[in-house]
């Protein structure tokens, strides 16, 4: 699956109305709960409209700040075009449900297959066994409504210890990601698989979290196969946390970095 | 000098003048160039509306995103008001020049001082010795028409390869900082102070760097004094680099956390 048929392609869709306007639907296929989607898929649908509207391909920033959750149902997607240069163009998208505004986002699109410049990395990738030797996090959960687990595949050395019930106390992990129907990584799914890595807060307490804030920066255009994902989170305070996000493609590259501040609930 | 007749909050002063909209100026005192203002400098401008139209009083999450250079004169700032709850207030400024947007900011306010839950921190501040022992980067340096040389103090442990003629090659930096006429930090102050960071990258190369978007979180109201800053650069790919930055207080406290994209000209 290569992108058309693919689930994260249909359920991303939308629908260009009067000028400036998409409507799409939020789907019960990436919920978290009953009724309520994942941010990054909710992200995701603003991102498409985002990039109908922009001439650039790829995202390279995009901020996400999250109003309120994102119910199941249809949405709407206002585009305001900000500036668009020779290398840049820039936008900023609300994600409209029943007439409240769910997700704010910033965004500036460029052709990264085209960026040129000094390039200096001074760390690797995280260092797995493949994929096929590694533990598949999905098998045997109940998930029940939280459906999302059945969209992103998670291939792991070892499962976590919120998964296992004895929390390791370190909020870091390493591991493999792709959609489950095997959809090929574009620059436009990586912002939202950032979000929807599995979170590490979880290693420090038996928590739920709420995205308020998501940045995302993507680098490069991946290569069709698996991520590796590196998660780390250092500071929880005041029952505010980050989480950090590093993905990387097959061929050993850094493809985006995310980070979010989330509130502990 | 603790707030009332700093240069921050002089040059950062906004008056109401319809609803929602807040006139400014861009002095000449914090350019990074001739005529050209630090983006954090901008930024504060935007954020000091913000505060003002929003009902509390501390900045958590901000994403900037930088459409053009600010130039040294006056602005407007447009502020939208998303949502506001119970802890949380959103809202989104546009800095406005000769009716050209300059600076979109998406902005979530808190009162930190009431932040109640969790705290687990795996990292710590900057171990450095105090800023009598250490050196003073602006001494002796011509700054010219940089004049944000001189409103920001930087005080390190040893000079910068780059200040001194010979690049490290490491994209790492731990130094003292603060408002050079000794004004205390404080909330509203921390995410600028972030982009005023003197920039690592400078130990990779000779370059000069565009920030296009700019993401702080932050974390604690900061106690007075000075502030540790820990700068990083780990991945420069097609001309485009992340810098981190976090800030810690006297007292040890993580304070703020921000990420920056920014273009290599």
């Amino acid at each position: 699956v290569t992108g058309v048929g693919s689930l994260f392609d249909d359920d991303t869709a939308v629908t260009a109305t009067t000028s400036g306007r998409y409507s799409a639907e939020i789907t019960d296929r990436w919920s978290i709960r009953r009724g309520a989607a994942n941010g990054g898929y909710a992200l995701a649908i603003a991102l498409r409209a985002l990039r109908t509207a922009l001439p650039y391909p790829d995202p390279l920033t995009v901020s996400a700040t999250f109003l309120r959750p994102s119910g199941v149902g249809p949405v709407e997607v206002e585009v305001e075009q900000l500036r668009t240069g020779r290398r840049l163009a820039f936008g900023s998208a609300r994600l409209m449900q029943d007439g409240r505004e769910l997700v704010r986002v910033v965004a500036s699109f460029t052709d990264l297959a085209a960026a040129e410049g000094p390039s200096v990395v001074h760390n690797a990738a995280p260092d797995l066994p493949p994929p096929p030797e590694c533990l598949v996090l999905n098998d045997g959960f109940g998930f029940g409504e939280v459906s999302i687990g059945e969209r992103v595949e998670f291939r792991m050395p070892a499962l976590p210890g919120w998964r296992t019930g004895t929390r390791s106390g370190r909020g870091h992990a390493e591991f493999h990601l792709r959609f489950a129907d095997g959809r090929a990584p574009d620059t436009l799914a990586l912002a939202p698989l950032a979000d929807m890595a599995t979170p590490v807060v979880l290693e420090l307490g038996p928590w739920a979290s709420t995205t308020i804030e998501l940045s995302v920066h993507i680098r490069a255009v991946p290569a069709p196969g698996w991520l590796r994902a590196r998660v780390s989170t250092r500071h929880v305070t005041g029952g505010y946390h980050e989480e950090d996000v590093e993905l990387w493609d097959e061929a050993g590259r850094l493809v985006a970095q995310s980070r979010q501040l989330a509130l502990l609930t």
